[in-house]
């Protein structure tokens, strides 16, 4: 079957790679309908080169399941199905307190390519990929839903939603997002849908603000009017109740904890690449008595709350997607995606 | 000045009472220019005859401050200002913990009349109130609001938010509100608006049911479907998250314990005249885990987070008001009001 | 094998049952080393008869692994266990979110016996018992413990853990405990370890209440003195922060909600065989703000916070056993048990 | 009257300074029995030079009422109380919320002396000072307690309390606790009562382990055993569920963030006088999907939790003092503490 392969920096290629076979009971494997190219893939576009090579790209996938393994009991053959992210085994201590990112039998396993790189899993821009541990890691597509409503439910839209819980966003707040792509977009509307009264949009990005108006946000434009007071103006001089970095800039960092107030609640959802973020506890974070969070996404903690909200049209994940292609033209796809016009936003594709 | 005054059951006079004075130095005295009829003011009208009689009824009343008491730090003459039907003194042990509802030395001092039919504190259905504890129950009026937009602060509107909150309405929810008058209206906006996916909006009146679609709640006449099954049927079996009894009837609070799922939660926020309800503590809260809340009003827990919301214009509380009035046809008001014709939800009169 | 198995009530014999063995591939097979009796088996012992004999009693068992299904990851042959007396499957959308009482799987195919008497899981007065969903169901006793000391994970430790945990008793809190059984026992212990300043425990047996006092709980004793007078006194005039009900009594139940204080909170995790029982929504529930919770315990959730306890020492369950006998003299020890003398808490039995 | 003088660094002198008088109705002068050095004092003792000298030092104190302003309610002359270090006006949005530390009204109006050298507010280690906001920030001292048992009330109890609250620790959790100072050491105590199973205590004394371990903690001294090493071992591979730092070093916030697991908490509760510290939010924050928090002390919400705790001899916070002197011999208590003898744990000071 065909696959996206990384070669090396901004050598991405369309190419043959091995069909997914189970190899565990726990097994299954989809047949791939959609798949989209993530942020957090142009980290590896454009990063440093990784130790290894030949590996298939890809996290956000859906599809029809194809095989299970005889231990798998709650999926079977042409069920459709999105794929998580962050695979979990089900079973451990970590996964019993619903913490898969800290599951360690998948971590010895190996999983998605993601942001890290890691090889060991083939990953689903491809016509077919294997899911370890379906039962957990699989997530069943309503019949009233379309394949695309439900692709995003893999990563982004969990991750905005997370984004939105660690800063613990609630009914009558003030928010600040930082960030109008596709990850602040949900965490926007996620806020949105918990409560709150003021989002505030940050971007430098003029169209995304405009966009972000038209979705009940506040714009700000840090290069057109100053942040910090902008903040507090629309604040009454307190500050915002939380705030929501979902780029991954350690500067950006610093100013969520800036502008919220003493009391409020900071999250970091964008992927920083520093080694090291400079934070000022004690003028920050002790003097305000904030807290402060950062996360990787558990898409199984978030389905069960997001899937009633798309399927009752609170929610549609679509409104992101701004261009889509086939498969086969993966490559120009991620050149597009790179080259972070304003107007693009997600890159679908369809094997 | 004028003020509604209670002689018995359905026997309430608009005549003359005595004007209010300050009597303490935390007092604050209102300039009454809005007041509503409540639906537990109904209880006293319809209820057996109390053994004092003479007292100015009302508590959803708001207007100008007229003059404070030398230890009120908070407010000044001119202020514009809603009341919180429930008082407390701010600095007690209960009020400490924002329990005002717990206060003893306002229990001790008298409250606004409401349902208990208290006398020791004239009520607002006048043209002005004397306010104990100013600094703790009275709220300001932004600028930018209206006085009627701000006037169900007193009382409805954050009864309806805490049962939407003492029933943990979260992201996603399926909750069912017992009720579609004012208190079920503000239980189902304030459900929609803490992230519930699927408001069930429960009633014998189709016009008010219809009001209900409208809002985007699923209608649902238990006259005309069977309730258990239909709730079912709209949560794939298992039952909704959540249930809030918002009229005051011992059997709904049976059925919202009958309608939600293992680890639900039920909120009462409907006046219950009966003195015991016979509840199924084994085969209901027991066998399905569940958290069973009730409780009164505390509008200063809410003013903070409803304040912004109705600002940013993401609720008007405004939309339950069907009748207009002077105070002068106040009785007149009353006889509308307990009618209880379908299209009467609120009625606001004005010295 | 030998079993103790019910033929109506106080008609239970000691006799030959069938061997256990795995029906399905989540099973697994465990010799029985060490088996309580709880006080629900005694409402089977006391109550109406049954429809249903011949089946083996029992849910509070532990011992060795024999043999697992193939689907069984996390133990196998040769693993010292115990058995959560609440079953689930593990994977349906209840399970997921840690509510296993709702387990529809399980509730389908049996469950240990327990007061619902219900017959289709053999139980585990015996000298072996199949259990479903293995990895779910078993708790793995580390080498450091005794098995004794595990063995009340598998249902009353948790049971009185949830009892404080239902009734959020927390750091400087007076709870009210009503019953110094075993199942009390365990919930004042887990209310002194939550960080309660005062446990008050309440009880008609003197030798139990003076028991409850070595463990540094407040005795009282309601024959003997005014059960809210006493409350107030200690909680100079408040009431308490939070009550459980740990016998199964209804009018305690309305003791509990008469002496917590405006904003407490009451469990209740006594089994009341009671059909309804009358409760005082608006003088009790209402007029204080209450949180009310009962509950079927679900000992997955609480494994991994009691075990490092015992394993500390920070709490010793064998406490409460007063009796030990081997299986074949099971009969007398549930006639022990049944006439609950004083100084009868808890019967072991050793196949 | 006489008190402790900063004229600059390690230049304090005890001298005659000004009576304290009420200044505004919502005053309270005390007469001061008991006052303590803080290790926060150090700060100021060690640091650099502030622009202004003369000011009195000293936050932890407490004596008896001597005068009270006319709009002081909960308290009259003769009262014995403890003062909070942290001042609130009690009627802000922000004192509203409980978050007196974000209180405008006494930025403005200056607050005791401590780290950051605020001079506007006279302090406590004099015989007599004078209280803003008598009824939000003085707190009644029980009869059956000595003034010394509920000293640290005002400061140190409830911040090493905080820590354990911000690092939410719980029933079963293990924690880590750096530093066995004064403060290290209520963090230990409160994350005892509230729950750990095991509760590390980290320092480089010998003396102070060998007492953390008659507390109940596992003593570990970095310089002579691993630390990640042993906190994995301790905690069968998975790393502690939180850790809380007391001390005040950046190097041991890092630490902090290594040794607690996926899911896991971090509270900063030691004074960190650099700007910025550099933190890992990517390998450490997001990978771990950690909470972490830091904050100033706000007493007003501790006292209703503590002194029951203490009163009920749960908790006796004497335990930490070691050196007990007059007043006038204040200037060589600094010294004693600041030589940091491993056996000085905390100077209490009588005048």
């Amino acid at each position: 079957m065909k696959g996206i392969v990384y070669h090396g920096q901004e050598d991405f290629r369309v190419e043959d790679v091995a069909d997914p076979k189970i190899q565990d009971e726990h097994d299954a494997v989809v047949r791939i309908e959609k798949t989209a190219i993530c942020g957090s893939d142009l980290h590896l576009w454009h990063g440093d080169p990784l130790p290894i090579t030949g590996f298939t790209l890809g996290h956000e996938f859906g599809g029809v399941v194809e095989e299970v393994g005889s231990a798998v009991g709650r999926f079977q053959k042409g069920d459709r199905v999105v794929v998580s992210c962050t695979a979990g085994c089900g079973q451990c201590s970590f996964c019993h307190r619903h913490l898969y990112s800290g599951c360690q039998k998948v971590a010895a396993a190996g999983a998605f390519t993601n942001v890290f790189g890691n090889p060991l899993l083939p990953g689903g821009q491809a016509e077919g990929a294997r899911v370890p541990f379906a039962d957990t890691n699989l997530f069943r597509v309503p019949e009233s839903l379309g394949l695309e409503q439900a692709l995003f439910l893999t990563d982004i839209l969990p991750t905005g939603t997370m984004g939105a819980e660690l800063a613990e966003v609630g009914f009558g707040d003030t928010v600040v997002v930082f960030g109008c792509g596709p990850v602040g977009t949900f965490a926007q509307r996620a806020s949105q849908i918990r409560g709150a009264a003021m989002v505030i949009a940050v971007d430098l990005h003029e169209g995304r603000l405009e966009r972000a108006k038209e979705r009940g946000c506040i714009p700000l434009n840090p290069a057109k009017e100053d942040l910090r007071e902008r903040v507090l103006e629309l604040t009454h001089g307190e500050g915002a109740d939380a705030a929501i970095e979902a780029i991954g800039v350690p500067s950006l960092v610093r100013d969520a904890i800036d502008v919220v107030r003493t009391g409020g609640r900071v999250s970091v959802i964008g992927v920083i690449t520093a080694d090291e973020v400079p934070l000022p506890i004690m003028s920050g974070l002790m003097a305000k008595n904030l807290t402060f969070r950062a996360g990787l996404v558990m898409p199984q903690n978030h389905v069960q709350s997001l899937m009633p909200l798309i399927e009752q049209g609170r929610l549609d994940p679509t409104e992101i997607i701004t261009h889509r292609m086939p498969l086969a033209d993966g490559v120009a796809g991620y050149e597009v995606f790179a080259a972070r016009e304003e107007d693009v936003m997600k890159v679908v594709l369809t094997p």
